[in-house]
C-alpha cells in the first residue's frame, strides 16, 4: 500500500522533487560520505584509494527497501544506511569521526540550500511575469476598491504592480535568507570536534581543513562554528518564514482575481483541454487562485511547526526536532513549489475583460466625481453650502434608485443637470466625466518604478524570463 | 522516483495507513456511488441492477497510474474518477443529480470518522496503560519538583496519574467530537439538493429517503441539513484540535520523563535489537520520548492550519481549502496515530530506577523537612525566633556546602543535631526524617481516583487493555 | 503613562472587562481566600470570626499601586498581596496551608468559567438574530455562488441559515467544554494536599470536605483529582479553541457580506449617526463585518499560544505558562466578547437590496437554466446532440457578448427563441424562466429545520432574545 | 475601571512603553500632520504659517477620553482626532488631500521602526553580555549533553557561545528587516496619491517633493512606491517573524539553564531583597528563565496572526487587519522587550556551580573513556574483541551497580584496573582519565570565534556595552 505525498505527487516540480526524494537523499549522503574521506585522506588518514573508488561505484545503487529493514533491526536509521553503503561497496572506511548528525545535519542543509535557489529562480519568474501583465495592462482604466467597494479610478496594470512590489520585497527577504544560510559542518557529538581531532591527533588545523574542503563540497557559503549537536532550529524557521513571507504577493493577487471573477471583470483562464462547464459556460472557476491561497494557508501552519523547534534546545540537542523537520522542511518547498507553479499558470492564462471593466468603471464614475461637481457648481458661482446639498441629494437619491430598482443605470449626472439650483450645464458636467475618467492619478509612473525593480532581479537572474510553468492538476 | 508521505510510512500504523492510502480511498468513493444508485434505484429511479452489479464486479480494480492521467486531461479530478469506473464497468449510472461535492466531503468524511474510532480505541489504550504503570508504581515515593528542582515528595504512581488524568480529560474531548460529528449528505451544487430534487419530480420526501439511506451506508450518526457547496471546515478545526489535545497528557508525561532520564531516575527503556550505545552503556537516549513531543509540535501546525479554513468561506463555498484537507485530514491522523504508538511503546518498555530515586530523596529530604525540624524544636521550648534563626543558618549552610563541594552528602540533620541551641535529639531528628520520607500526602488516594476513571473507560472500550504497539522505527 | 489593554478598552464589554480587571481580580481573590478560611474553620482550624470579618470588611478596598509596589519588591506577586490583604485587616489568617497556585489557579479558572457562561450567552444570542434574519429573508431568492461565481438559485434565508448551522455547532461544542470545565482545587505544591494534610492532622476525608466547600464556592461543578501544582494546561487550550471555534459561522457570514456589499446586494447598514462617506454616498464599507475577521485572525494567534502550553508541563509545573496565560485568557476572551458585540451589531443593522438582488438573479438565471432549455428541447423531439450543440453555441456567444461589451442584458433566452433549429416557443422558454426563478430546491424546508435547532437553543437560554449588543466604535 | 495591557504594564521598558502608549501615539499623528503641512506649504499650498503655529502649540495637549467620546459618535477614530487637533488649534489646514491610512499606517510605521531600533539596541547588549559570560566561563568544563543525557565534554564558555551564535544570526536577519524597512507615504484612497495630486494640480514632481519631505520627517530610509489603500502586509509579518527569531537564543539558553539548575551546575540566581522561598533554602527557582520561554510562546502566537494578515489583501486593502494589528504591533514589541530585559537580568545575575560541574563531570567521565580505555588495552597487547568484551563488560556493570544503588561512585575504572585479563595498569587508567578530563576538543578555538563575531556587533552600537536591564518584577 502506498501513501504517496500528496504536495511532492500532485503540486510539486521534478526539480523540487529530486532534491527531496529518498532515493536522491541517500545519494546526497553518501557523495557526502566520499567527499569526507577524500578530505580525510587529503589530510594524511590511511584510506585506500580503491576503497573510495568502491564507494563511488555503487553510490547510486539505492535500495530504500533493503534500507528500511535494516533500520527496523536497528532502530537508528543512519547505522542502517552505513551499513548498505558498505556491504555494497565491500569496506567500511566511511563516517570515520563522525556522529550521525555530521552527515544528516549537512546533507538536509544541502536538500534546503539547494531548494532555496530553485524557489528564487521561481520568483523570479513570477516577477517577470508579473511585470509583463502590469505592462499589458496598463491603459486599463479600473475602479480601484477599498472595504471592497468603489473608491477611485486606478489602472489594473498598477493593481497588478502593486501585488509585484510585495513580492519584489519578498525576494529581497528571500536573498537575505541565502545568503546567509549557514551550514553546520563537522563538528561532532557535542559539538567540538573531538572524534575528528582524535583522528588527527588533536591538531585543530588539519580538523578544520577537512571541514573546510567538505564545506566547499556543499557548495553553501557560511558555516557555524560553535554550534552543538544540531545547528541552530530557528535557521529553519527563518527559511520556512520566507517562503511563507513570498507567498503574500501571490496569495493577494490571487484572492483579488478572485473577487474580479465574482464581477467578471477578469478571469484566470483556462488551460487547453480543461473541463470548463459545458452546462455553464458562464462558470468560470478560479480553482488556481483558490489553490494558491490554500497552499499560503499551509505554509502558515509550516510556519508554526517550524517556530516550536525555535528556542527549545536541550543542551547540546537532541532529535525532538527530528520528525518535525522530516515533515516541515520537504513539505513546506512542496507547497511553495506548487504555489508558485500554480501561480505563474494563473498568470500566463489570466484573462481580463474590459468590457465589463468599463460597465463597472461608468457605473460608479458619477458617484467617485461627486466633489468634483460640487467645486464646479461652486466655481459657477453657487453657495457651496446650497451645493453640497444639492451634490448630496441626488447622488443618495441616485443610489437608492439603483438599488431599489427604478433605474438601472446610473442616473446621477440626469438628476444634476435637470437641477437649476445647481447651475451647471450637461455640457460642464460631461466635461468632468471625461477628464475624471481619464484621471488615474500617478498609477502610470508608479507602475514605472515597479518596473524597474523588476528588470534589475531578471538581469541578474536571466534565466527567469523564459521560465515557464509545467502544466498543473 | 517516489516520494512516500513521511508520517504514513514511518510512522502510521496499516490501521491508519488503510484509511488514507488513495487505493483505500477510491474504493470507498466507488462503494458510496454504489451505496447511492442502490438507493436512488430504491426511490424509484430507473437503474438497471446489472448495472450495479457490473459497477460492484470492479470496484476493487483500482489503477492510480490511470486515473492521474485522466486528471491530468481533465484538469478535474472527481471527472476523471467517473470516468474511469464508468469504463472498467462498462456503464454510466454513477453520479447521478450528485456535484463532485457530493462524492468527496461525504468520503473524506468517512475517512476522518473512521480514524476517530481508530484513534479513541488507541487513546484507551494508552489510558489502560497508564494505570498499569501508575499502579506498578505507587510505592515508590520520588521527589516531586516544581520549577525543576525538588519541591515535596510525592509517589511515581501520583505523577503517573497526574498524566493519566489530563489524557482522560482530552479523552473527554475527543468522546464529545466523535458523537457530535455531522456527515454533509447529498446536498448539490450549493446544498438545496436541487439537482436530487430534479431527479425525483421535486419531491423532498423522496429525496430525503435517498439520503438517509446514504448517510446509513456512511454508519456517521449526524448530518448538516442547510450546508451549502462544502460542510463547515470549523468541524476540521475541531477534529484536528481534538487530536492535538489527546497528545498533551503524553506529551508531559514525555517531556517529564526525559528529564527523570537526565537524572537516571528513570528512562523509556529500549526494544530488543536495539542499538543501544555499545560504547557508551550509560547514554539511555529518550529518542522516543522526544518524538512523541515532535509529534505534538507537528499537531500544533496543523491546527494552524485547520484554522485558516474555519471562518473563511465565501458565500456557498470553494475549494482553497482543497490542497489544505488533503494535507492536514491524512496528517494530522498520521502524526497522532505515529505519537500513540510511539507513547505506547514507552509505556510499555520504560524503566524506573528505585534506588537513584530513593538516593535523590534522601539527598532532598532533610531540606524538604526543614520547617517540620523548626516545629521540633519549638515543641521542645527553643524560641520560634531562635530556633528558625539556626535552622535557615544550618540549611544554608548544607546548601553551600554541598554546592561548593566541601561535602558530597546532605549533613543539614547532623549540622542541627550538633548544634545546642536547638536541643532536638539526633533520634528525634531521625524520627522526623523517618515519618517524613513515607509522608506523600494525599497521594494515593487521589492515584485511585484516577484508577476509577480509567476503568470506567476501559469498561467501555474492552479492546484497549489488549492493544500493543507495534514496532516502532 | 497609560497603556490599556485595547481589546479590553475598544471592543470588550463591561460585563467582561469586569470579570478581568485588575481589581476585579483582587476581590475575586480575597473572596476566595475568605471562602477557604470559612472553610478551615467549619473544619476545626482556629480562625477566629472577628478575623474573618475583618478580611470581609476591607475585601473591597484595592489599591493596585500599592500591590505592584510590593511585588517589586518582593518579586512575587501572590506574597505581595497576601501582605496587602493581611495589612489592610490587620490579621494574618489567610492563605494557611496554601501555595500560590491555590489561590492563583481557581481565581483564574473562576474568570475563565464565568468567562464562559457570558459568551454562551452571547452566542445564544447570536443564533437567535440568525435565526430572524434567516425568517425574515426567506422568500428573498438569491444566485447562490461556488467559487464566488454563480452557481444556483437559492434563498437569503437558506444562506443565513447555513452559517448558523455551523455557529449551532460550535455552540455545542462550546457547551462540551463548560460542562466537562474542572477546576484545580485545593492541591498544594506538588498537588498532594500535603500542607493541607499538616493543618489536619493528615485527615484526608477532613481535607476533602474543606476542598468540597471551597469548590461549591467557585460553582465550577468538575474538579481535578491528581493535578501537581497546576492544572494541565489542554484545558487552557480547549477554551481557548472553543472560542475560536465560535467565530467561525459569524466570519464565514461577515466574509460572505463583504462579497455581497461588492455587488451591492447587501450592506451591513449603518448606526445612527455613523459617518457614512458624505462626500461618496454609495460608499458602504463593510468595517463591522472586517472587524469581526480581523477578531478571528486574533483568535487563530492565541490557539497557537495556548497550544505552546500544552503538553510541555516538566514533573509537576512551573511557571513557564504565567505570562502566556496572562495574555491569552483575557486577550481571547476580550476577542471573543468583541466579535460577537460586532456581529450583533451587523446583524441588527444589516440591509438587503431585493432589487439589485433580482437584477443579478435575472442576470444568470438564463444560464443557471441551460440545462433545462436543453431538456425542454429534447423533448420537443429535437436530437439530443443537436440540442446540445445549439444551446451551448447560444449560451457562450450570449456570455462572450456580455464581456465583450456587445449587449449589457442576457440575451441568451432571445438567441434560443430565434433559433429555428431548437423549435421551442417563446413561450415555453419563459416558462422554464419562470419555474427556475421560483426553483430553490429544498432550501425552505432545510432553513425551518435550522429554526428548530435555534429555538431548542432559546428556549434553554431565554435572555438571549432579549440581548441587544451595547453601542460599538 | 481600568485593564492595562499587562505586557506593557509589567514586562516592557518605558523606552518601549513611550512610543506605543495612546498619548505618545497622538503626539506622532499631530507631528506628522504638523510635517505634511510644512511640505504642502513648501510646495505652495496656501497654509497660514499661523495656523501651523496654532497647531504646533497644542500639539502636546492630548485628552484621551474626549477622543474616545468623539469616536463613539462618529464610529471613525481618524474623523474623532482630527476634529479634536481642529478644535483645540481653532484653524482646519490639517489632512489635506490626505485619506485616514496616510495617516495611521505613517505613524504606526515609524512606532514599528523606532521600536526595531530598541530591541537592536538591546539584543546587541545581550550579545555582549553572553560573550562576557562564556569569558568568564571558558575554563569549566562541563559534561555536554545530548538527549538531555552525558555525552562528551566541553567547556560552560563554548555552550554559551553556542546560544550567542544563534543569537548572532538572529540579530543579523533583524538587521536585513531594518535595512529594508519601508514606509507607506502619502498615497491616498488608493495608493495613487489622486487626492495630494488635485491639491497641486496634478503635478507628480510637486506631489512627490511634498512625499519625499514627509518621508525624510519619519526618518525611515525606504518607501512603497505602488502600494494600495495600505502597505503590504507581509511587512508586518516579516518584523514579528523577527522578533520571534530573536527570542530562540534566549529560549535556548533559558530552557537548558532551566536544566542545570535541576542539576544544580547554575542556577539564575536572585536579586536583592527578593524572596527565595526561606523555608526551603535550597529551591532557587528558575522563574526569570520560565518566563524567557513564556515570552517566546507568546510571540509564535503573534507570528500565526501576522502571518494571517499576509496574502490577504481584497483589491486595494481594507481593515480586516486594523484590530489584528492593534493588538500584533505592540504586543509583540512588549513581549520581545520583556524577554530581553529579562534574559538580561538572568545574564547579569546567573550562578555557577563549579563543584557540582565536576562531581558531574567526575561521574561520568570514565563512561566517555570508554573507547580510549579500550585502545589503551590494544596498545597494550589484548586482543581487541577480548579487550572490547572486557570493557563493556564493566561499564554496564558500573552503570548497573550506580542505578542499584549498590555503589555511589562510578567504580568503572576501579573494575578495570582489578581485571587481569585487560593488563593495563592503574597508572595508564588514571592517564587517560587526566588527559580525557581536560579534553574538550575545539571548545576554546570555536568560543574566541563567536567572541570576534560579538566584537564586531558591539563595535557598530557602542551603546549596548553599558545597557544593563531596569528592575524586573
Amino acid at each position: 500500500m502506498s501513501i504517496p505525498n500528496v504536495l511532492a505527487e500532485r503540486y510539486a516540480t521534478p526539480e523540487i522533487q529530486n532534491i527531496w526524494s529518498a532515493e536522491g537523499k541517500i545519494v546526497l549522503e553518501r557523495e557526502f560520505w566520499i567527499a569526507v574521506m577524500r578530505a580525510q585522506r587529503s589530510a594524511g588518514l590511511e584510506i585506500p584509494e580503491e576503497a573510495i573508488a568502491a564507494y563511488e561505484k555503487v553510490k547510486d545503487t539505492v535500495n530504500i527497501t533493503a534500507i528500511m529493514e535494516r533500520e527496523r533491526a536497528t532502530r537508528h536509521d543512519v547505522k542502517a544506511r552505513i551499513e548498505e553503503f558498505c556491504e555494497l561497496a565491500g569496506h567500511e572506511h566511511i563516517h570515520k569521526g563522525m556522529t550521525s548528525r555530521d552527515l544528516t545535519e549537512n546533507v538536509e542543509q544541502l536538500q534546503v540550500y539547494r531548494s532555496l535557489l530553485v524557489i528564487r529562480k521561481k520568483a523570479a519568474a513570477v516577477l517577470h511575469l508579473l511585470g509583463q501583465r502590469a505592462a499589458e495592462n496598463e491603459a486599463i482604466g479600473i475602479t480601484a476598491r477599498t472595504h471592497n467597494v468603489a473608491a477611485q479610478l486606478s489602472t489594473l496594470g498598477r493593481r497588478i504592480a502593486m501585488f509585484a512590489e510585495e513580492t519584489l520585497d519578498s525576494f529581497d527577504a528571500l536573498e537575505g535568507v541565502i545568503s546567509r544560510y549557514a551550514v553546520r559542518g563537522l563538528k561532532g557529538a557535542v559539538g567540538t570536534q573531538l572524534d575528528q581531532l582524535s583522528l588527527f591527533d588533536g591538531n585543530t588545523e588539519t580538523v578544520r581543513a577537512v571541514e573546510n574542503s567538505v564545506v566547499e563540497h556543499l557548495g553553501i557559503p557560511r558555516r557555524f562554528e560553535a554550534c552543538g549537536q544540531v545547528y541552530p532550529r530557528s535557521q529553519d524557521f527563518r527559511v520556512v518564514s520566507a517562503l511563507c513571507d513570498l507567498a503574500s504577493g501571490p496569495g493577494s493577487f490571487c484572492r483579488t482575481l478572485r473577487l474580479m471573477a465574482g464581477h467578471e471583470t477578469a478571469s484566470e483562464g483556462f488551460a487547453k483541454g480543461q473541463t470548463g462547464s459545458s452546462a455553464m459556460p458562464h462558470k468560470m472557476n478560479s480553482r488556481s487562485c483558490e489553490r494558491v491561497n490554500g497552499f499560503h494557508t499551509l505554509l502558515k501552519g509550516y510556519v508554526t511547526m517550524a517556530s516550536g523547534l525555535a528556542g527549545d534546545q536541550w543542551n547540546e540537542g537532541d532529535v525532538s526536532c527530528s520528525v518535525v523537520r522530516r515533515v516541515v522542511l520537504p513539505d513546506s518547498f512542496f507547497a511553495i513549489d506548487g504555489l508558485l507553479e500554480t501561480f505563474l499558470t494563473v498568470l500566463v492564462q489570466m484573462e481580463v475583460f474590459p468590457h465589463v471593466v468599463g460597465r463597472e468603471n461608468a457605473h460608479y464614475l458619477p458617484f467617485l466625481l461627486s466633489t468634483t461637481f460640487l467645486m464646479e457648481a461652486v466655481k459657477s458661482g453657487v453657495g457651496r453650502e446650497t451645493a453640497h446639498e444639492v451634490v448630496k441629494e441626488h447622488a443618495i437619491a441616485a443610489v437608492r434608485a439603483l438599488r431599489d430598482g427604478s433605474t438601472t443605470t446610473n442616473d446621477f449626472v440626469d438628476r444634476l443637470a435637470a437641477d437649476e439650483r445647481l447651475g451647471i450645464s450637461r455640457g460642464q458636467l460631461n466635461a468632468v466625466l471625461e477628464n475624471g475618467a481619464k484621471n488615474t492619478g500617478a498609477a502610470d509612473s508608479q507602475t514605472v518604478l515597479i518596473f524597474e525593480r523588476i528588470a534589475s532581479v531578471t538581469a541578474q537572474y536571466p534565466d527567469a524570463k523564459e521560465y515557464r510553468p509545467g502544466a498543473i492538476l
